[in-house]
């Protein structure tokens, strides 16, 4: 199987890298900064090209564009003679924005990429769907290769994904931070803390959230809730924070 | 070393079995319900006590306050004549709670425990603090015994810590529950999410929050953050979290 990808940023990059790592035969990387293209394509023994319309005849069975959302169907538009099964790696974008190509589909992964860290992508959920039953198995066979944990998701169901993907990933990581600032404001070190973060994450791969919440707000603890928001006073921001999902915490009891 | 524990909760239960396991002698165990008292003490070949006053003369040398912040006082008052180191296990407890006895101290592990999950106490930060060299010294020797973190935190440096715990733990826990919820609502498997959690967390083991921030709201994606919030139209309160938390991601920009 030979896949070409269109783009050079976190997604297309650890999917790249995963693919050949997996051995999949990678043929051309584009990328809208040719030197990007260039950069990714030398670790993955791929070519880069300048045009996208080269990839129309380059062999390649499958191509996984991987650029921002607004960008795909300018890219799918330039593969309208393509053969092959064209999918784009977003949660937020349709299955019907490549619906001017033959054979299409989606390949996304649920995960949190940053360019720097590495990760086990064989416990990357990947998420598929196609508008035929022949790309669907293509991009099955491709998926099997590179990650074990497999869903088939409609474009309304992963949706919803990229949304709960916010509330599980961007929303915490930013509450992490507030943590992280609130330590360096009075000389803590944010190494303290990071067990705790590790162990908040791992109680939920076996439980519900909702079974092991914890905390001041879901004992309805008024007096350390009200110590807590002084200690906030001067950070309106974090305190508007605490105080509206302290409420929402109270409310799950 | 002996130690005697008030409190049979979360914190007071996982102490217990960590000074157990390490072969501290735990002497008395008492607690508000005295069956929660006998069935912690029989885990732990303690005895269960019926006065908190019979510590006094039990011989351990140190006696653990784990039990609601504002039963602390109450408890201490009534080991007034212990001559060994009073400490409690409160985040958001000052030290000067226990003042009317002669060795005091605080420690308070930073974790976040659940009745039925097991974890690596070594693992979990125990932050100390007392009223004289003495007795800090003997908090150490007890906390090395079960844990490879300890710091020698303040007063007002634990109410930051515990303050920065419901950030990082309590609120990203709730977060995770309305992603869980979201996912059920439309028929998709919590376990889905659950290595986009895990690794949300790990990546933090080793970079600054902020330099790691995903999702739409940093990147300033608004026709996907207008998607987002199209779809939690019907469910006002977690739309009200969606706008507030995206609007301070984007202010790190």
């Amino acid at each position: 199987m030979k896949v070409s990808i269109i783009g050079s940023g976190n997604v297309a990059t650890h999917l790249a890298k995963a693919l050949y790592y997996a051995q999949v035969e990678i043929t051309s990387i584009w990328s809208h900064q040719f030197e990007n293209a260039e950069l990714l394509a030398n670790q993955v023994g791929a070519k880069s090209i300048k045009q996208i319309s080269e990839i129309t005849d380059d062999g390649s069975d499958i191509i996984l564009i991987s650029v921002k959302d607004d960008a795909i169907v300018e890219v799918a538009t330039q593969l309208k003679n393509y053969r092959g099964v064209v999918a784009h790696t977003s949660g937020a974008a349709g299955l019907d924005v490549l619906n001017g190509n033959a054979h299409y589909g989606v390949f996304y992964p649920l995960q949190t990429f940053s360019k720097h860290t590495a990760l086990d992508f064989s416990q990357v959920p990947l998420c598929l769907e196609a508008n035929d039953t022949q790309s669907l198995q293509q991009l099955k066979m491709l998926a099997t290769l590179i990650s074990k944990n497999i869903y088939e998701v409609d474009s309304a169901q992963r949706k919803i994904l990229h949304l709960s993907a916010v509330f599980a990933c961007n929303f915490p990581n930013y509450l992490y931070g507030v943590a992280q600032q609130l330590l360096a404001q009075h000389q803590l070190d944010f190494d303290i803390i990071k067990p705790l973060i590790a162990e908040t994450a791992n109680k939920v791969q076996t439980a519900l959230p909702i079974e092991v919440q914890t905390g001041p707000a879901v004992r309805n603890d008024e007096q350390t809730l009200k110590k807590h928001e002084d200690l906030l006073k001067e950070h309106t921001d974090w305190l508007m924070i605490y105080k509206l999902l302290s409420e929402q915490i109270k409310k799950t009891r």
